[in-house]
Order: C-alpha cells, then structure tokens, then sequence
C-alpha cells in the first residue's frame, strides 16, 4: 500500500514524502497558541482490493480530521474510524464544512476529547463491499485491518491500542463498524451503529426483493443497476455467495425460476444467511462482542422499510441471549440525513458515547 | 416393547391376545349397521424410555379413536397422531367425551373422512420431552418412530405410508408435531401445530426465566418444581442440555451467577439454541419441510406470554426464507382452551386440514 | 333510481321491463331439472350520486350471480353483497369466468347453501369512494342503503332480513363492508373483510403520504394521479375533510408547508381520524357490532406496506377493548391476488363463514 | 394549605415559620464558600385532598433538593419537579443518600446547571392517584396546580416561570409528567417520562386484568388488596370512573359477569379510555403538546408486561400522527431499577434533557 496523492490542503505530494510533511508543518509552533483543527484528504492504493472481479477501484479517499492542537503538540490522541453510507458521495466537502464545525464544537463544549476522525470511502461499483473479504470484490476486511489501519497509526500521532480506537458508521457503514467489532476487537474496543441494515431478517424475505429475470439475463454490471433492489442484492451476493467463475455478476443465484415458481435454494439460503447476517454471525464471535469496551447502536422507528426496525429488534434480542452486554435504542425518527445536524446523533450520541469508552492518554 | 394392558372397554388381556381380541370383536357383524366408533385404551412399555436418569416411566398410555364401520369392515384407515400438551392431564375421560363425540360430528358432517385417531402420553416427571432422544430423559425420537407407529400399524388396520399419516399437537405437543414433521418426512406427511411453543427466541431471554439459585443448589428434581418456569427450564435443559454425569437434575447451566452478576455461557446457549428452537432446525431440514404434503400452525394472537407470539412470528418468517410453503396463521385469542369446544380449532381448522392432506385411501 | 340497461345474457332491455323479464325468462320450466347459475350484468341510476363535486358517474355496475335451481323455483334466497376493490376495474368477465364457477363449486361442494351473490362498482374518479355520504364524492351510504338493497329484494327473489343479507369486501371494500356493518346491522347481519385498510393509524404518518405540493398547487383532480399515494389521500379526504368550496380538489388540507416545515392541522387531522378510521368509530358503534350475528376480517402478515398489518393489528385489540366478539387472523401471505383462486380465501374461509352465519330460510 | 412539619434537618417547626426558617439559615453566610447542596424534607396539607371517599392522606410529604451555593446567594433557580413511581415507598433517605449525591455529581460534571429538584409523594390508598381530580381520591390536578407549585414557588428562590419549569417522572408519575405537561403547559415547560404506563391499550384488553368476582363482591377497598391487578385497576377506575354513590369501592364497573360470560360496557369502557389513556387525550391537548419546549420519554424494551411497549409505541405513533414534536426512545432493559445508578437514565438522559430544555436564567 502506499499513499498515492494527497488532495485538500497538502496536494501534490507522493506517499511517505507527504506524511512527513504533515508532520513537520507544525515544527516549530510548539510554543504559539493551539493550532487549529484540520482535514486532511487523502488516497491510498490497496493490495487488498487491487484482484477483484468487478473493477473495484483499489485507490481510496480517506478524510483524516486532526483536532486543534495537533500541529504544535508531541501529544497521541485516540482514533475514531468511520464508514459512511456507500449509498451516498464520499466528499471532503462534507468532511470540511459540515463533519470538521462539529467536531470542533463538540470538542469545544467538553462533549468528547480531541480526538482524530478518519472517514474511509469503502464503496464498490454496486454500491456497497460489505466489509469483508470477496474473491469478487476485493478483500475489505485485509485492506482495513491490514492496510488502513496501520498506515494510520504509521503517519499520525495515534494511540496505538484497541482502548484507543473506536469505530463507528451509518446505515451499511454501521453494519461494517459493528462486523469489524465482531470480528477484530482487538483492534477496535467500542463501537457504534447508527442505523445498521443487515443485522438479520426482515420482515419480507430476501429473496422476494431482487428481479430474478434481470439478474439471470444481465450481460454487465450495469444491467442490475436498472434496478434498485436488484443492485443491492447484487452487492451482497457479492460479497456473501461470490464465485468468480461465473461472469458478469460473479454470484451463485438464491432463487430461480422453474416455470412460473421461484425456487429457493435453500443451501444457498443458509450460506448467504450465515455470511451476512450479524444476528447469525453472534454464535461465532459472541466471546468477540463481551470482550469489546463499548457496544451500541440504535435506528430509526418510522423507517419507510420496517425490515430494518425489525431485523434491528431481532439483532438485539438475539445479543442479549448471548449475554453481550450492549445498547440498542429505538428512536423517534425516520432515519437517513440529520445525525450530522445540530442536535443530530452524531453529536448528541455518539461521540458522548466514544468519550465515556475510548481512552484518551498513553498506556492504561 | 410390548402391550401391557388394555384398559377401558377391552381391559385385563395381554399383549397380543389383547389387539386379536380388538381385531375379532366385530366378526359376525360385516352385514350388520356400520359399527359404532370407540376409543380404546392402551399402555404399551417401550424400551427406548426404559433407561433414562430422571425416572421416565416408560409404560406409555394412548387412545385410540377408531372410527364408526371399522369394526365391520376390513378397509384400512389413514390415521392423525396427536400430542397434547404435557401440562394438561392425560385422561381417558377426555377422549371418551370430548375428543370422540367431537371426532364423530366431524365425521357425519364430511368435514373430514373417516380417520383413526391416536393420542399418545409423551410427559416426563417435569413435563415435557420435548420429542427427541436424551440421555437423561429417554429417547422418545426413537419410541415414536421405532415403536409407536410400528406398533399403530401392527394392531389397526391403518394406511401405511406417509401420505395417510398425520400428526398434530398443542402448545408443546405442537412443537413435537412439527419437530417429527422436520425429522421424519417419511413417516408423517402432514403436520398441524396448534399454538407451538419452542420456535424460537422470545423477546424476554431463556437465561431470565430459571431461578439459577434453585437450580444451583438442587438436591433433587423435585426441588426446581417449586418454580413453574425453573421447572419448565430444566425441562428444556435435560433435553437439550443433558449431562448424564452430573446429578440430580444431569443439565449443564446455561448460566450462573458469580458475585452478584449472572454470566451467560455462549457455547451452552448456542448448542442449546441449535438443537431447542425449530427455527434454528431450519436450515438442516429445509428439504424435509419441503417434502410435506402439507404444514400448519397457528397461535393466539393474545397469548399472555408474548413470548410464543414473538417466535412463532419470526417462525414463519424464516420458514419463507427458506422457502417452504406453510399456513401459518395468527387468530383472535387468549390461548389454552378452546380448541376442542364445538367452533374451536380442531373442528373447524385441524380436521378440514387433514381433509385435504391426508390420502384417504391405498395405493395412492 | 331505475334500472338502465341489462347486459350480459339480458340485454337492451329498460328499466322495469327488464327486471320483469328476469323474473319470467324462468316461467314453465318449474318442473324441469334445475336451472343452471346465471350472472346477470346490471347498471342501475342512482339520485345519490347524481350531485357530485368531482363527476361521479351516478349509473353503477353491478353483477348479479343467481345459484343454480333459482330460475325455476319460487324459493327465496339469502344475499352476500360484494365489494370489490376499487383500485381493480369492475369487470364483467371476472364475475362470468372466475366468481360464477367458484360460487358453482362451492355450492355443489356444500361449502355454502344456495345464495345470491352481488358485486357493486363504487369506483369514484380517484378510486375510493370510502362508502360513505360526501357533499364532494356523493351519497354512498344512502345508495347503498337507500337505493342499492332495495333494488335487489325488489327485482330478486331475496330473503330481506338482514339475517339473510352478509356484506364482504377485499382491501377498500374490506373497509366499506366492515363499516356498513357498523353503520347499518340492521341491514347486514354478518360481514366479511378480506384484507382492510383504513382501520387505523399505520407506523407511518398520513401526512407523511401525499405530495404535499402536488395538492397545494393542483389545478385539477387529474393532475393528483400524477402521484399513487396523493391521489389515494385526495380519495380519502375528499370522503373525510370535504370542502365543497375549495375547487379543484374540495378538500381542506391536513397539512401544509409554511418555510421548509410542514404544519400539521390537528383539528383537521381529529376530523380526519374521527370519520375515517374504523378503529375510531369503534366507540360510537359499539352496540351496533355487538348485535352482528358474525364478523371476521383477516389480512396478509407480509403486505409490503406493513401499515396495514400494523393497523389490523391495532383495530382487533380495540374491538377486544369493548367487548365486540369477532374473528380476526393474520395469514403467511403477501396480499393481493389469490383470494379468488382454488384454494383461496373466498373459497377457504369467506363462504363457510357465511354458510355458519347467513339464515337461508326464510321466517327465522 | 399548609405546611404541617418540617422533617430531615429542620424539623419541628409549624408551617410558615418553618419556611421562614429555611429562608434565614443562610442569613450571615453570603460572602463564604458556596454552600453545600441540602435536602430538605416538608410535609404540606392540601385542601384538595381533604375530601377523598376513600381515606387520601391531605398531608403529603415532599423533599427539595437545593443545589450548592443556594444558601448563600440571591439567585433564582430553575424548578424540576419530580414523580416517582406510587408503587415505591417515598424514602427520605432515597433522596439524601441516592438522588443528593446523584444531581451533586452531575451539577459539578456540568451535565446540568443548578436546579432546585422537588420530589412529591402523591401515592393514595390503592397506589395510584393518576394525578387527575377524582371525587372519590381528591384532586390531584388541584393539588399540584393550585397548592404545591404556588407553595414551592412562595418558599423557596425559584424562576417563576414555565421556562423554567420542568416535570419528570416515573412509571405511573411519568404519566403524571406527561398528563400535566398536556393539561398545564403554561405551569411546567418541558416533560420528560420514564417508562409511562397508561399511555394507551396494551395487548391484553384492561377488562381481562381485574378479578370481576373479586370487585363485585368486595366489602372494602382493602379486599382488592388481594390480587395486584385488581388494586392497580381500581385505583384506575376510582380516577377515571369514580361514583361517589357506590361504596365501598366507589366505582362504575366496566364489565360485569352474566352466567359464566363477562359483558364489558362499552360507554364506560370508553369514559375510561378518553380519560385515562395519553393517547386518547391526544386531540384535546394537541395545541398544548405543541407549545412545550420539550418533550421526551422512553421506555425499557424487554419490560416483562408487553403492553407498556405496544402502548408507548402506538403513543408516539399518534403524537406523529398530530405532528407533535417530540423525542421517544425504547432502550435495552427491563424496566424497573436502574435510573438513578451511576449510568442510570436520569443521569445521561433527564439532566441532558433538562439542561436543554429549561432557562437558568430570569427574564428569558
């Protein structure tokens, strides 16, 4: 991996030389006033995504938001990581003029300590990667505990411990930072899901959302994309019954149909289902989640598609038979846009929640 | 195994004698009337109960609905095996009284065709069997499939295929209606459960339902019968959670408390959770489900235990994942009772339904 | 009112006439084997109509299924009165080759007793009439109590006791069944809703459905159809906040937008839920569903709009509230379709729920 | 109305002097360190409670939390009141030992500015007054309206203003919160509610609760004491119900047995609903509920009565429904317990709350 281009306020330089520079901007304002809070935009090419089948670009954004005080200090902070909606733009914009005046504030008011963000732009050509490693998609879960972190930790003055490193995201974004509890705690010790989908059954069944026809007779890629379920379940297809022999979509099919029926392959069925769903995966990793600092996430009531509140309500149902202690709030709302608004979770919630669990100094 | 007494209208014989006994009573009469129906009542000793550790009786009683013109013909009959709910009292009253009157109206109305009828006692010394082999209750898999309906199709003149036998039960009954509907397709073609319980998780946890003191220090079986739900959960525990080293009650805790806090074991709930709920059975079974000729089940929607609602829902959920046509149907109750009255469920849902499934005659 | 034209197999008659020859084409054939079924294709004028806002068509289908044996005998026979959904068109195909051979089989089956069967096309030019009387919509209630019913026992040998009259309905004509059941017990004895909606209040918000902008800015009804859930809410309120002075749409506005916010009018929205939904009229209908001599409704558990299960759900718990005996079942389905179908519900559960609850004699 | 004694540390004084006292212990102290934080436990006789059928103590005990620095300033404070659950014994050592050292913390940690907290005892005979005035428990509504906060109010250094004043309960007092925050939005500003009861129908109808038997046949309200339901429902039913003419219960049944069958009245069945349940209130105070500043509650999701849930579900689904804004949260719990530990919602989520939502400061 290496840092290919540095976008925003430190362009045009390649990888290490880059990083050093970031670091040696503040050299000599040790004794001025706290230096102000930055974002710095950032590529980096994976080894991990560079195989995949579907074209998945293995050059990534990162948005790295380094608090005030960071340029003139020796001080390590903690480190939360987060993954945003594949569904929508990942764009320094956002990062500069709505993520950074919260932070600050937030920070200002004592709702959390300085901290570093990172936002990583994880999407794949359909949308989401699932955060795992695919023989089709790219190898996710390696590129972030592998590449993304550490690379993090080489080139800012992070924390280097689980106790330090949160990990929080939105919608498919909070499936990945709860799957990435679940699976790398000794990476990431609290965790926050904002809205997560995929947590486990709906109401209505998978197999009922994908156009079986279009995904049978697609000839590319972008034929699913007609369709806007259909791209979705392409994408955890993908991700969960990947098979790279089988061009364009690369994916062991669910259902098809004999006739007028759609059959359930029901093998399949529990595959996808073991892979995918976080409900399924607790078995697995049950010891995983008591271990972690911090587990929380909550979700919309009014949500236009109800499979999310009650594959959500399920999820948490399923964590407390296991005994994990966490916690799951309902709330008043109909999910999407607001958590980064003034009184949205981001700052009400979540960071409230990364100031009780990360741990903010050196070596306890 | 072998008959060990009849009682009711054919009583005081052995074994065999007894069932030629049952066999000749009509000859003399082919030109007669049609013969009245009867119910008859047995207890045969199976051998796979005779070696449990908790003292499972293994002389079993069953009645034995035959209907009217069975005695004096020789056509062979499809039959409906029937578990009851191993809480009520199992009463040769009943079937004399309710089930048979009932079961003759249904006749003479066509709401069904003429069918022989089993009840079988499956309780253990806490309760329930919960239907499936255990090294500390008895193997009640193997007396069901191994001797029960061997022994059925032995001493009446039944319809010896799948096609024309089925099963049907309540509340746990109905659990062990579906539970052999999964297991042995073969044997049982079709499948009625009214109001099951153990489909899977409720929105309380299993773990809050024992009093793990009382189990902690039990010095007998008869300790945990202090507490309903303690005694319904080492019920659920000996089945599922067996431990034939370890007296008085051969479970393994699925919790236990150190200090103050209750620790969860995750490896005992998921091994509990895998071969307990039916949901859970799903994926191993899913051809076998889909094989029936037909599966039902229903439950009230009002049952005090939201529990049993909460599971059953998510039930026939994960039944669609997979899937497998069912009827599942949620209708406007309290629960218990009911069903034998004269608009209660067996009349007008469990008789037509086995109507439709079963094959009424040979051959077919 | 008066009868406009005959179609179907008694064509181009007028008014009367027609009826009367309906009631002599069956003359000399009283000894003859029984008649075959007939269904008759009917438009009738209604003066209830006749005053609309929003150019109702006050000349009304109806389709008129008449059982076998009834053309020559001079027995009088129970109705069910029929009310289609208003989304689907009003087809006397449907009535000829899929509703007069069910209607066949059943009766020859024994599932229901020789009976009337008429469907009624209360379609409005947004789809819903609500079944109710509306300055802006017209008089539906009094054309189907006033008009509809007394036409059909005047030209229809009728037993005209509302023990002999059921009403049945499928999604909107589920409401207007199960409301005319409250509204008029002395008419209809026994009611059936296949699938209700507008029972109650569903997850979601009504106001959060019409296009708020489209109604604000709509210079004729025709320009709602641009939106499926505005021109539903147009439909609604037209029937509930009628504003005969407020063309083109003569409705009051629930809600309106002042800024970027949207402002609920909740006294409009009291009015609204007061007139609309049937969990609401509950109270004031109470004694009015007690008398019924049957009522049941069921609703399929996975409708991709999870308001209307939530909603039945709802309006069942309330009716339990107050004492109002009735049957009530969520069924594995996802609505729509099939309940005309061999093993439908009509089949299934509609007719032998009439069969139980409509006298088809006459004088008890 | 008057202030009868003084307990805790200003003890055996009479009513005005008393508070007299309590305004002159600071005297001499203004220019020392802030003074510590005190609880102050009063008991105060209301007039409005002095005519209840069934025996309401007029006297009622309350203890006011003053925060540090109150003794030896001028300054005005904002005001919470506080109901805790009837069903908990009012403990003054609740409030020095937990509730003290709990708002110490958390004024010091800055999660909310200084504010004098007044707990009051407003529990009846059977449980609960339902905060409403009943001519057979007193009234409530008086009390807290006419008596309580003029007295507070007249006694202590408060902001007299509804801005700033907030209302906070528990269980049944959170109904109280909320049912003064709808009815007096002019006297308290901003509502929060832990874990309400009474906002609407549970699952189970209310008429299967009672013990009709033991209500019909009861010589005195101590009888009912028998069976919990049966107190709790009486206590409903003397609030919302009440019939001074009928001792000794002084209550209209809402159903009543004939032969084996209960018949519910349903005029009184719905006389109860619009008086007791938030929800049916909903339209009568909508205009209120839209003027406070703020309104919040929550409840536990696994609480072993799942009426509470369906209730305060369907509670916030029509405070929506009248586009009433507020915040309404179902948490990972049991109900019952917890809110006042160190992590308890009062802490992280009633003082945030309040710290928002009311002004600390005069004139505003």
């Amino acid at each position: 991996m290496s840092m290919q281009s540095i976008r925003g306020s430190v362009r045009n330089f390649g990888g290490l030389i880059a990083v050093a520079a970031i670091a040696c901007m503040t050299a000599g304002r040790a004794n001025a006033a706290p230096s102000e809070s930055r974002v710095v935009s950032l590529e980096i090419r994976s080894e991990s995504l560079a195989h995949s089948k579907i074209g998945t670009n293995p050059v990534r954004k990162l948005e790295v938001y380094l608090p005030a005080g960071y340029e003139n200090s020796a001080r390590r902070y903690p480190v939360i990581y987060y993954l945003p909606s594949p569904l929508d733009p990942f764009q320094e914009e956002f990062y500069l003029h709505t993520a950074k005046p919260l932070l600050d504030r937030a920070t200002a008011a004592g709702e959390i300590g300085s901290v570093i963000f990172v936002a990583i732009d994880m999407a794949t050509p359909l949308g989401c990667s699932w955060y795992l490693n695919s023989p089709v998609t790219g190898n996710w879960e390696d590129f972030m505990v592998q590449e993304l972190v550490p690379y993090v930790d080489a080139n800012f003055r992070t924390l280097r411990s689980r106790d330090s490193r949160g990990i929080a995201g939105n919608f498919m974004g909070a499936y990945g930072a709860i799957r990435f509890g679940m699976t790398h705690p000794e990476i990431f010790g609290s965790v926050y899901g904002l809205h997560p989908v995929g947590t486990g059954s709906g109401l209505l069944t998978m197999y009922s959302r994908p156009d079986w026809d279009l995904l049978a007779n697609a000839k590319s890629l972008d034929d699913v994309k007609r369709d806007g379920f259909s791209t979705i379940f392409t994408s955890i297809y993908e991700a969960h019954l990947p098979n790279p022999e089988k061009p364009p979509l690369y994916i062991d099919l669910q259902a098809h149909r004999v006739g007028g029926e759609l059959v359930v392959d029901a093998a399949a069925t529990q595959r996808l289902r073991e892979s995918f769903f976080l409900e399924a995966m607790i078995p697995r990793y049950a010891e995983n989640l008591k271990s972690l600092r911090g587990l929380r996430f909550d979700w919309a009531r009014n949500d236009g598609n109800q499979d999310h509140v009650y594959s959500n309500q399920a999820f948490t149902h399923k964590l407390n038979e296991y005994g994990i202690r966490h916690e799951s709030e309902e709330y008043n709302g109909v999910g999407g846009g607001g958590n980064w608004g003034d009184d949205g979770r981001i700052y009400t919630e979540v960071l409230p929640f990364f100031q009780r669990e990360l741990v903010f100094t050196p070596g306890s």
